[in-house]
Parts: C-alpha cells; structure tokens; sequence
C-alpha cells in the first residue's frame, strides 16, 4: 500500500534546482560547525497536523480527507500510521511527536480506547524499527474532548480532573513504550473563559499537583525524557495559564517543579504573547530551561495560531542562533507544529510544505553558524559590556557595594561621560551581509 | 498665591448635579461596606503627570505651561509644590506619588542636583503639615536623562549603573523623610531594542543586584514602607524586564527577592500586555503580592501607553472587587497616572478629569461592594468547586493519589457524566442588573 | 412537540427581580422617546448560532447537540425550525435572519439541495404567520463549502463562481418569498490567504459583477428589501476585501454600485478592523449608508471572532445613540450574530444568553435616548464648530476663499488666538452620570 | 565647514567588504531589467528624522543634538541645510523630502516665520544646483504646533483652518520654486480624540474643502507635480481620516478628488492599520493610485509609529515587486521616512542607517526583478484565473450573464469538480529559492 504515489524520495539537489519536489538547502549529511546539518536540527512531524488535520476552520469544513481509505475507526488509524512512516520515509524525517489521541481512536470508554491505542502502540513500534524513526515527544490530547470544556487539570470537576491524569499515565506509558525523548504539556484548556466563574488558586494549585504526579509516575516507570510545558498566552481560551515562558517559570519556582521541566517552545505561540520567538527562546536559554521547538509561524497582523509552515529565514536564522548559543538540542529537535494552508489540498501540498520548512532552516542553521564563526556580533556585545569586568563595574557585579558606595562614586563623578551607541542598525546590516552572502 | 483661582473645594452634590466641579458619586465620608469611600479608596495625585506634563506627543509640542509662574529653575519646582497642595486640597486627595525629577530639577552636576533636591522637599515636608497629605509612595526617575538611554539597572555601563543606584538612594532617604508609605520601581529602559546587542542574563542579574542592594539600604534607614515593582511590557523600549505580574514574580523568585516586593498594578501596562486590568490583579492576589494601584484605562484599540484618566465603570467595579477581595489596600492606594488628554488644556480639565476618575471608581467600589454582599458571584464559584471538598476530588487536593489511582477511578467511571454549564452570560446579566440597580 | 421544556415565556420583571429568566430591563411596549422599546431596536435571532452552532472550536469539537431529535437530515432541520419558533415566541424575538444552508440541509447536488430548501421554506413560512414572526434579511452561505475555499464570487473558478451566482439567485428568491425585509452580503472567502497568488484587480471586478447581477435580479423579482455589505476585515482569510464601512463605500463607488447598498455593521467585526463600534456606525451615517447592525461583542485582547452576546452598557449606548442620530431603523434591525460560550453548555444557556443581550440594549436605548434628551453632548460640539456659521468659517464653508485669501487672512491674523479645549474627560464623565442616575 | 567630518564619500564595495561605511549591495550604476538601481530606487533623504530628530521619545529627552552649531534659530537652521547636503552627497541620496518647519523656524508671527523660510529656501536652492540635488516632494507641518491641537483642516475652529491654508500655500510655493516633484498630505491631526465631542461629517467636508483649494492653486501657479495623500490610521490621534489607501481612494471619490492624488505609501502606517506593506501597494495599483513610498519598518509587536530603517528584505523585495509591476516610479520615489534609533547616538549611525536601508532596497530590487524574470510567480497567477477566458468565465467577465443564467449552469453541473490547489507553501519556497541564490 503506497498512500502517497508518484512522490519519491526527496533530495537534496542544491539552490539552483527548480524540481519543487527536492531540498534547496537541506542537506542531511552536509557538515555545520561540528555536526550534520540532520543531527543539528532534528526535524520532526507533527502526526495531528499531517496525518489528522483535514482543513477545517471557523467558518468552513475541511478541504482534505484524511481517512486514507480506511473503513472502520481502527482502520483509519491504521492506514495514518502506514502514510505516516511513508511521508516521513520520504521526506528524510527522524522524529515524530504525537497526541494520544492522533494516533488512536476515542470509544465511549475508557478501556475499550486504551485497549484500541495499545492496538496501535503495537503496530508503531513494528513500523518504527522497520522504518528506523524516533518518537521525538508524546503527549495527550487534553482539549477536544467535551469532557475538557472548562479544563482539564484545572477543570472544577474533580472527575475529569481523574480523567486527564488517567490519559497522562497513559500517554506517559505509550512514550517510554516508545522510546520518547520527551513528554509535552500543552495546556490549551488549563485557562479560562471569563474571571466571574473563575478561583484561579485552586486552578494553579490542581495543575501543579497533575505536574507532580507526572513526575512521580515518570520516575517510578523509568521514563527518562525530557518533560516540557509548551507556553501559549490564549486560543482556544480567552486566558492560558501557561502564557509565555516567564510566566510558566514563575508557576514552576511556585510549586517546586522547575527542576523537572524544561520549555517546548513554538514560534506562532510566542508571537501571541507579544513576543518574537527569538527573545522565548533566549529567556529559556538565560533561566535555563531551553528544551524543544514546535517549528512553525504566524502571521503577526493575524490574532490566532495559524501554524504555518516556517519560511521565514530571518526567523530560522535566529532561531538557530539561539540554539546553537544553547549548544543544540539534546533530547528536544525541530517539531513541525505547522500544517498546510486549508487552500493547499492536495498531497503534494504537504510535501512542499515540509520542503519549505526544512529548506528555511538550513538556510536559518548556516547563517546562524556563519554570525558565530564571523564574529563581529558576538565580538560587539562582549566589548559592549566590558565595563563590568573592571573597577567599579567588576564590584557591582561581585556583590561588594551598597547604595551608598555607588552615591559616593557617583557624587565624585558628578556626570555620566558620553555613551556608546547601541549600533543596531549597523548589526542589523551585519546580519543582511551574512544572509545574502553565504 | 492662587494657582487654580476660580475653583473651590469639590464637593459631593450627588447625581442629579449637573455642576460639573462636583462629586457626583464620591462622597468621601459615605460608608461602604466596614469603611467610608475615603478609606477605601486612598486617592494619589500623581506628580508627573499633574504638575509636570504639558501635553507633547511624538508629532507635536505642549499646549499647557506647567512652570506656575516660575522665572528660573528652581522657583518653578517650588510653584509647582505649591499648586500641587492646593490642587490635592481642592480636590480632596489625600496622597501623592513622584518621582525625585518631578519634585525638583536636575542640573549638570549629582551634587547640585541633590542639594535643590533637598531644598524642596524640605518645602514639600512643611507644605504636607500645613495640608495634611501624605506620600504614598516615591521613587526615582531613572528613564527620562539620556545617560539612561540603554537602561539603569541594566545599562551595559557600569557608570550607568552607579548613577542609578545614587538616584535610588537619594529617593529612597526622601522618601523615607517624607513619610512614604512605598516605593516603586518601573524599568521603563529596563529591556531591550534589539536582542542582536544584548547580554540579557547579565542584565537581569544586575538588575536584581540593584534591587537587593535598594532592599538592604531600606533596612539600615529604618524605611518600613512597601517596595512595589511596576510592570509594563513595552514602551518606551521594544521589550521591558518587567513584562506582566508573571514575569516580575518569576523574576524576584529566581533571585530570592519575593519576599520583599509587592506589585503596583497599571491598568494600562495591563493591557499593552495583552491582559484585562483584573487579571493582574487576580494573579498578584493568587500569589499573594498585590500592593498598590496606578488607576488610569488605556484604549484597547491603540498600541501605546495612553494614560487616560480612568472612566469605565465596569474596569472600576472589577478592579474594586479585587482590591475588596484581597482585604483592600493595605499601604498601598488608588494613584491617578494618568493625564488630561492633549487638547483638555485648560486648568480646570485637571479638576474634571480627576473628578471623572474618583466618581468612577466610587461607583466600581458600591459595585464591587454590592456583587459582593450579593453573594450570587462568590456562591456560584464556591458551587462550581465543590467536589474537591469530596470524594476523589478531596483526595487530590490532599495530595494523597497518584497517576495509577487516577486511572484505576477513571477507568471504572469509564466516562464523565455531562458536566454543569459555565453560565458565563447569565453572571454577566448578574453584573448589568447590579450595576444598573444601585 | 416542546423544545425547551420547563422554560416559559421571559417576561419583564423589572431591575429588582432576581429571576434569572426574566427580563430586568427590556420592557417591549415601554415607550422610550417616541416609540415602544419593541419599535425601536427590532431585536432578531441569528439561525445559525442559535439553530445550528453546537459549540466547536478549532481545538475541540462541539459541546451541544442541536439535532432536535431529528433522525435525518430533513427531519433535523424540521425540527430546528419548530424550536427556532417555540424560541423566538418565548423571548418575544419578532425576527429572524438565516444563511440558506442553516434552514435545510446540503445535498450533494445543487437540485437536490434547492428542494430540500423549497420544502422547508414552505415549512417556515407556516411557522412565520402562526408565531407572527418576520425575516429581518436572509443571505447565502457562500463560505463553508469546500467550492469556496479560494473565494465564492472571488473565486479563480467560473464554476464556482456559477454556483455562487446559482445560490444568491435561490437565498433572494426564498427570502423574497418569506418577505424578508433585506438581504446581505458577508464575504467571509472573499478575500485572500497570499498575494503570491491573487490577482486580486480580477476578483474585484468579479465581486461587484456578482453583486450588480443581484442588484438586477431583485429588481426584476420585485424584491424592495434592502442590500447590505457586511464589513469584516479578516477570518476566516488573512485578508477581506470588505475590510470595513469605508472600504467597502470605496469598492461601492468605484463600481456604481453606492446607491444599492446599505451596511451591515457587526461589533465585533469593527474592532477586528482596528475601529470601535460606534466609529464604523457612524463612518456609515456620515456616508448615508447606515442600515443594520449584526449585535455582538468581542474581546478586544483577542483577535479572533469571539461573537459574545453583548453585554457592554457602554456600547450598547453609544450604538443607539448613533442609530437614535440616524433616525432609528427602517428596513434594518438588531441581529443577534452572537452565539453562547462553548461551555454554556444548556438550553437555558440560549435563554441567558438573549436575555443578557437584549437588556443591554435595553439599557442602552434607554441611555442613549437620555443623552439627547439632556442635550449637553449635542450642544457641545454644535458650539465647538460655531467658528463655521459666520465670518471666514462661514466663506470656508460655502466654497468663496482659496488658498491666497486664507494665507492673506493668516497673515492679518498673525496667531491664532489661545484654543478651546476639547474637554474629553468633563463629556465622559457626563456620560457616567446620566448612565448611573437612568 | 564639514559636519560629518572622517566619513568619506560611501561607495560600493560588493558583499564581501567588511568596512561598515560602504555599500554591500546597492551599486548605484548597475543595471537591474531596463535602469540602473539608481533611476530605480529615487532614493530620498527625510529632513525632519535626519536632519531634526533629536532622539526623544514620550519617556525621555533627546540623545543627539542636531543644531550643527549654529547659535541662533536661523543660523541653526542654515547649518542643518549645509550639514543635509554634506550627507546627502557623501550618501549618494539624489532626492530629499521636507516640511515647511523642518527646513525653516517658526516665529510668533507669520509674516516673519514666512521671511525667514524664504531665507532659507533661498540657501537650499543655491545648495541644490551646487550639489545636484533634488525635491522629490514638499510638504507643510499641520501638526507639531499647538494651533493644531484639534486638527488642521479638520479643526472646529475657522481661524485655523485659515492657518492651514496658509502653510499649504506657501509650502506649495516654496515646493513649486525648487522643483518638487510632489506635494504630500498627511493628516496627523486629521482626525478624532473621542466622538463625544466630534461632527464627523463637516470635519470631512472641510478637509476636501482644504484639498480642493490646494489643487485649484497648483494649478493656477503651474506646479504639476503630484499630489500625494499618506494614509495613517492613528498616531498621534485615536483614529485618523486617511486610515488606509482604501479609506483615502473612498473620501476621494465621496469628493471628486480621486483623478487629483495618488498615494505616498508608508510601511509602517500599513502596519499600524493591519495590512501588509505590499497589500497597500497593491491597492493602490490595482485602483490606479500608486505613487510615492516613505520606505521605512516597524515592529509588529510593538502598536505605534517605530519608523525603523528599512532591513528586513523579504519587505523590500515584494515592495519593488510591486513597484516593478506598476511600471516602477515616475514622480515618486524612495522617502526613508525612518529615523536611527535613540539609541544610535552617534553621526555615524545615521549614515549606517541610511546604509542598510538602501542595501536592503538594493537587494529587494534585485530579488523582485529576479522574481518576474524567473516568471514562476506570475505564470502561477495566469494559469489559476485561466477559466475567465472562455466559456461560463468569459460570459462572466464580459457581462452577459444573469443570475438566472448563472442557476441554470449550476444546476446543470450539480456540483463544482475538486478545485485545484492554492500552492502557498509551494509558492514561498520559490521566493526563498530566488532570495538565497542571487
């Protein structure tokens, strides 16, 4: 059974290919720095978008089948695992991430589901060494069930609260089963809709105590991945608890927990908060809890998550920059979180979609490497704040001065002698100069 | 001398007035709930904005003089002290807010500076006698001087940096000879343009070694009033240290200063962040660090601090039901920053914007009071809750259960039966009906 | 056949009742101004939120079942039509307005489809004259079909195209039939995902030929209802062609289409734009092209279409003061477009709903009408351009000076003399005292 | 006297160079499709930000002082002219663009702030045939003085609008007497603080009123230069008349103005009312009104006016897509309405500013050409509207179907076969292929 015909292997036929079914840029087994530009990036599928998503939205039904010509529930499941390795096969992708839900059919039972995704853990496992591919991160799918309307660890209801720790144990379970390197928390539903109905302390506390029992389970069964909390500020609630990256490290020092998670950090996410995905990134890095990416962008004159494919080279670049200052990935990559436009519906579409994505961020991975190996960058912000290594800098730094000493020195000063200026745009020119000459 | 001549003491003539230098809902000595309005309510004039601001934006110049007769420097300040207590008298406004800059000007020199300085607050000190106000809270101008122009606490130049902790210091000593009530911190330059110039995690670490060193000089001098940090996301730089509520919490848990600081919650800054006014309320009061109030409303539709005077009722009522419902302020209070818009150049648009502002937030505290005693709000969310007081749900606040003993009680459930509906519009029908039913 | 059991007719209890299903401020024969409350805001149920919207959102399916018992298609949309009545008769509703594809179901074939259609519009229009209800505008679905993924009369196909012409011919013909009293247009495809594919001086020019061949076949059906354009700037697309009220009179008048359209005006479409409610209200009176208002509201921290049911007192205000200005609504009405939250998951949650909504108007026409009545606003700014009835205001006016005799009169002038304030701040506060004192 | 003084002429020096003060890309005498960069780009230097802007913001004073030494008002101002021409030679800028009191002071009279511009202009005319240096267009500040508080030619007061008048007819004059290309309006206080105190439809009246008497007086003078309106949503007001191109082209046409103005479309004011850069562009062509650019950036996270140098290329090369494709510029040219952040606080930064944004059009320029040579894109676009060349499309497009036609079609087809892909992600890699492989 060929689910995507006509489509081969992809390969990398350099910048000057006009095959749309071939790598630009990408070139697994070119060397970066010090690795492989596929051990850098660690490219993974996102099985909901690419095996689920069917094109719906707000306002129009989905564009695209995704039943792979399966009859019943599990067949369909089925036949998505079979494109699945397939689509990867044929892309060059090592990883996937998954819900338990995506991979699985929901029954009106409890049993009969785990009974149905333990069918399909199996069937995974076989395709997985057959095809040599790697579960990058597992999760579950704590959101579209009604059951999770008002939440799910932070839901009022006690049973469903039951319920979502039930599907984490099991989704833990199915991870290291796996072999997952890692286990998500997104918290779609742990939010709210409006304060009036809202005891926003018993939420935080029940969602820090879910975490904690995660923990625990991971600790009892072995699971030796990485956890991650993937911040996002709102969509589908009007307020998620886990806004942005500060936020959920807040909520981790609270609770006791920061030692245990690390950041899963998306790009479309972040830019709804208000932030670039640079700067989540770096605020990851600096408190160090930098762990995996959800590769994808948005539109930033657009209100919602449109998890498009990333295109973007100025964003990849600093992007990698920013991982390649965290010193890689260890056990996080590059989850494409993205899904093809409702209006591109046809199988080739996804292909020239990860295509896209994967192209952008070699090119992002080689200007990154190039702004190190050039310099002038890093070189500027050392020399920037030099002053600190020496005199009076060197003593705020040590922790040797009080109020009165800086009043004392800077009495004698009497003023502060003309700044240096920031020179961003001459930085700004500096990274055009890498970029469009590499 | 008369600086507001024409314009006597407001008074509280009740709504049916139509004179428009009356209360027309602040009665101060009306009691609401255990405490009159005034109690409650803590009204700060605040300096800058009142005494200062002349009503320049980026595209054109002031249309109001704000030098109260003044012929140099110096006799400026003090006219502008003097308005300020006549004005504060008039208006019935019982504290005030500066920065050290508001207060007094800055010549070339520290010293010189802080000698002026101290020659007015000498002034203000007899002033606050002889009217009878008080200083909510202090602090010092460390955005508006061009030294600052890459941040204080976090400039990458060390001079930088001693200069401002002088500034703190020296605010922090008339602070406390004022009688201050509190001192706030606002990193307006506390942030970055460009990540491409910026060592952030020497940033932070410097920042919070400016603010434990501002913590230990507030113990030698004996000040016993509140340190509160403002957060703003943006504006005037690209981003700000002092995101959200969130952030600064994260921020001050990482560096073991959460114990010494409260917040200082702005409308406005709540906004620009892309929260309600009350969320950051709620999440200060969650975490136990609300502390005080900048009361103003911004335009949800324009992106940059506007710093209206604060006249939507609903934003005071849930402000109000949050200060009511962390036990009211404490040394904390309601302070105006806010400003007559531009072209409101008259001096009597002061007195009507201030007006505007205690009459809106006289009614937000009847509402806040009457939602309250109402009791239809708090008893559905207590209800909502309930069956964390039982059973299963009980058992998970109690920490007593784990992933297993949630799956073994959700797999014998089986499924959630249909849960409650989260009523948000008939609760908003709640709040119009006693809203419009005082 | 009873839909909602245990629920009777909502009668008006007056603001102290307590009874969650009773109107606390709508009073339909209450005689406000020169007409009954009923008169004047000719409320109207939304078929598809209300019929039809079970509560999906993009991360979770939906919450409700609105089959109503129904068995198959056509009996599903029987049914929705009894309910839609029992409705409408026990919230005292007297209009409604529908998409083609909310009242009978979609077939896969345009004949097929077109008689279920005529079938239940047979149905309806035996509903209509036993309730005693009216159509306020019928449309056409134009977007949630897969045809309509790149645009219905924007579309790069003439097929598609076609059957958008086929479906506008059928929704007038049927709406006609019903004596519907308008018909809009809501281009929610009409737009595009990326300029890299649009030719977007094509697809304009194909929307206005479809909408002048409506123009035409209304006429020659003898249709006298009134054409709206519903303004809305993006979602589901990145970009809208009818972006907002002057967007769209722009687009009218390059097509000499300005005299067959009126405006269709939805709250939360204006913020989406960038504008309040009240500005695209009056942009339209200003322009002579105010006609009907889909009644809703957004949340102005989210940029997505929250369509809430409107509960704001401010707007709902400041919305009647504009159609209070324009004379009140002939052809046009108050729309409900609002759906309850996804989890207000009960009937009674419709019913709290529509009572929340229609109250705040309530109030809102009340307060509206008390603001003209009170006259300050209106003769504050007929004052404020005074300067136009005399003198070289007046020449201004009627079109006697150029340039050289205003520069001749400037320079006589010298300066303008010392301006009048724009008192914002006094005007908001009268607004705060004639709401709190109706 | 030289004011830049260690800063040679900047000259090209390809990709390669490492020296900061040359150019990488922009090489003015290259050929790109039928011009050389420099017939092409029309490169223009911004007085105001160049040659006035100080470096302050709402939160603090200015960080460069830009009085070229002069002591008093005039002689300042007749330095900034020495010192413009001095960088616009050394740049390699051909075309300026000016306000009225940029170039010249303002006095307490008109008569004298009229003398001293005549002074100046007489300088700059000397300077201009000395240097060969160009106006590409003239404009009058309406905003910056406080007369203008409440609007120019909307302001409620007569005596103002005559001020306006004046200002235009003189900085017609002065535009006229050195050989501007152009005359621009922006209407930043064209607009509204709060509708409670506005009469929308005069304001508008008058302003077309304003416009009409200035297109009557270039025509009796003989300026035939263009005139250009620049669209600006807000900023500095709540809500601007000329929100965007397809409000501007709606008032034009509501006037009979539309054949009289074309557009000086800014990036940054595109943004700030929620479009792309390129869909104002394309707006403007499509309805026949492109004209002139303020090239500059902002930051879409951030909500007001950053005016940043222009850097990023994706923007700079859809831009001269559009330009190439509207015929390239014939009057217009590139503005860099952009100032050099308050944190580049030296002469030098303002040459690396203007550096990078003219690299980053020079490479915009060459991707754009590349892009319509390669001809993927447009094929694309022709292939995809193809169905409107014969059959049911041609009959659409050529008006000789109804409605009724289009029903019989449809019915007869029964259903639309599947549609072809839209090709977005497709479409992208493409732009990203030519971008990296110039």
């Amino acid at each position: 059974m060929e689910f995507f015909k006509n489509i081969e292997k992809i390969r990398y036929e350099g910048p000057k290919s006009d095959n749309p079914l071939a790598f630009k840029f990408y070139n697994p087994d070119e060397v970066v720095g010090n690795k492989t530009m596929k051990e850098h990036l660690r490219f993974s599928m996102s099985y909901w978008h690419t095996m689920c998503g069917e094109g719906s939205d707000m306002f129009g039904r989905g564009t695209v089948d995704k039943s792979f010509g399966g009859n019943d529930k599990l067949e369909v499941f089925k036949n998505k695992a079979y494109a699945a390795f397939e689509l990867m096969d044929k892309l060059g992708l090592e990883y996937f991430c998954f819900h338990d839900r995506d991979i699985a059919p929901e029954f009106d039972n409890l049993k009969e589901t785990n009974r149905a995704l333990d069918e399909i853990v199996s069937l995974m496992k076989d395709l997985m060494k057959q095809y040599d591919k790697k579960v990058l991160w597992g999760t579950a799918n704590l959101f579209s069930h009604p059951r999770y309307m008002h939440g799910a660890g932070t839901s009022p209801y006690a049973d469903v609260f039951a319920f979502a720790g039930a599907q984490i144990k099991k989704a833990l379970d199915i991870t290291h089963e796996l072999g997952g390197q890692g286990y998500v928390f997104w918290g779609g539903r742990e939010g709210y809709e409006t304060l009036l109905n809202t005891d926003m302390g018993l939420e935080l506390d029940n969602m820090a105590r879910l975490m904690r029992m995660a923990v625990d389970y991971a600790k009892k069964i072995g699971f030796e991945g990485d956890f991650y909390i993937e911040p996002k500020p709102k969509e589908p609630t009007k307020h998620q608890y886990d806004f942005d990256v500060a936020t959920v490290i807040s909520f981790l020092r609270k609770y006791g927990l920061d030692k245990y998670f690390k950041m899963n950090i998306e790009a479309n996410h972040a830019t709804l908060a208000g932030h670039t995905f640079q700067h989540e990134l770096r605020v990851a890095r600096v408190n160090g809890v930098f762990g995996s990416i959800d590769a994808n962008q948005g539109d930033l004159l657009l209100g919602w998550d449109t998890d498009q494919f990333p295109t973007n080279v100025y964003e990849t670049a600093m992007c990698m920059y920013e991982v390649l200052k965290a010193g890689g990935f260890t056990k996080g990559g590059l989850n494409f979180d993205a899904k093809t436009r409702r209006s591109s519906n046809k199988p080739e579409d996804i292909f020239y979609s990860y295509i896209a994505g994967m192209d952008a961020f070699a090119l992002g991975l080689k200007i990154a490497n190039k702004i190190i190996e050039d310099g002038r960058i890093d070189k500027f912000i050392e020399n920037r704040y030099s002053s600190y290594t020496y005199g009076i800098g060197k003593e705020i730094v040590s922790g040797n001065v009080s109020l009165e000493d800086l009043e004392k020195y800077a009495l004698e000063l009497g003023e502060v002698k003309e700044l240096e200026s920031a020179r961003q745009e001459y930085l700004e020119n500096i990274i055009n100069s890498i970029m469009f000459n590499l």
